[in-house]
């Protein structure tokens, strides 16, 4: 893919996603063109924004003539990796998993859920969503044993308690899992490797894992400043112009 | 509070949570001195992330001398909001509203849950800790009542299918929340007024409304983007110096 890759923020990934979403629905509307004003208004960021994050992947439509929908939906797609299936493991499967597993459109984009895992005897063996829960030591065999097939699996949600992040999050690396979707309110961290004096190096099996959060209680605390600091939202929205 | 108020990225508010987060680990671990070196260590971001998140809002510590755990931890949780109790009501209590209501933490902070809601007659009524889950018609009534008391409403999450979120947020806002918290995976829109050929005002009731998102279907797409784009993963990092 042609793209500016030097220094692309997560933020601008985040906003890709937004695009792609208020794509979809367009398209759903029978909508077939649009603009960057369009798409900013409804991503409620600013028209510059909006062609600042697409120019790091390339030239999207015409000048004055703006966006074909299902054109551009198409290119976000792809930019974002949704062309291909993902197979996803979840480790942790009380009401959090629970709910991950049904979570309408966790099956939208070719995410696919094939193991669902936990330590508790009285989750393990039950059947959610045709998937019958294994215990957490079953986890490396599990993932090895999808290895050279098609369902080879390339993400792991971590719902597990906060304190069983960490152990959790070392499972799945040590499974051979290199993406790390992780929903407790923990800060995963590599294993760190190295002699004294000397700076540490993440240790082997860390070194091409990616891990991203998704936190309810960081959500929270980011509402509670900003209800109190109002002025600083907008000021932030003038601020990317 | 002083702070260097003209802008402040929103990346910067969700690190100050994790760098909370890292404090309250250091604390209960009997750590009592830290260094924007070790924070930015545990954050997985650079020293110099961390000295330049921090002064935006002020000067903590001492040069060369790090900065003492406990002090710095107290003023983070001022500068985030949570000293003061947050009352929230969530709107939608299937699977996912339940896993909120139980989150692991979720009283922490003092965010305590006054009120569930749901349109589900079967959902309606039941007991989900200590609360009765009202109808969702009777959220305006339930918030006004609160808004004298040391109970108001301060908070309301959405945990409703996408294709209702809009309109539940519209119902969050006509009965006077001004913070939502959003885990569907929809964009909220505010309400927009106006006459033809004008650029649309906000609608006064959103006027002051904070929408946040928690968005598990974002992480996933965040995820797929970065395990195949895994050097942007990097080299975000070091342009952050």
């Amino acid at each position: 893919m042609a793209m500016n890759a030097l220094n692309i923020p997560s933020a601008t990934i985040s906003r890709m996603v937004t695009y792609l979403r208020i794509l979809e629905k367009l398209e759903s509307q029978g909508v077939n063109r649009t603009s960057s004003k369009h798409l900013a208004e409804k991503a409620q960021v600013s028209a510059f924004q909006v062609r600042k994050d697409l120019a790091y992947f390339g030239r999207f439509g015409t000048r004055g003539m703006g966006y074909t929908v299902n054109v551009l939906k198409r290119e976000l797609r792809r930019i974002l990796g949704l062309t291909r299936p993902w197979n996803v493991v979840i480790l942790g499967m009380g009401r959090l998993g629970g709910a991950i597993a049904n979570y309408p459109g966790a099956s939208e984009y070719e995410f696919s859920f094939r193991g669902l895992f936990d330590v508790d005897s009285n989750i393990v063996g039950q059947e959610i969503r045709g998937l019958t829960v294994l215990h957490s030591n079953q986890l490396a065999e599990f993932v090895s044993s999808q290895a050279t097939s098609s369902q080879a699996i390339d993400m792991g949600f971590l719902a597990v308690p906060p304190e069983k992040a960490q152990e959790a999050a070392q499972l799945l690396v040590d499974a051979g899992v290199k993406g790390i979707l992780n929903f407790a309110p923990a800060v995963i961290q590599p294993r760190l490797m190295g002699e004294a004096g000397k700076e540490l190096e993440k240790a082997e099996e860390w070194r091409d894992v990616i891990v991203e959060n998704v936190d309810f209680l960081a959500g929270m605390k980011r509402l509670a400043f900003y209800i109190l600091n109002p002025s600083l939202k907008e000021l932030e929205k003038e601020v990317e112009l």
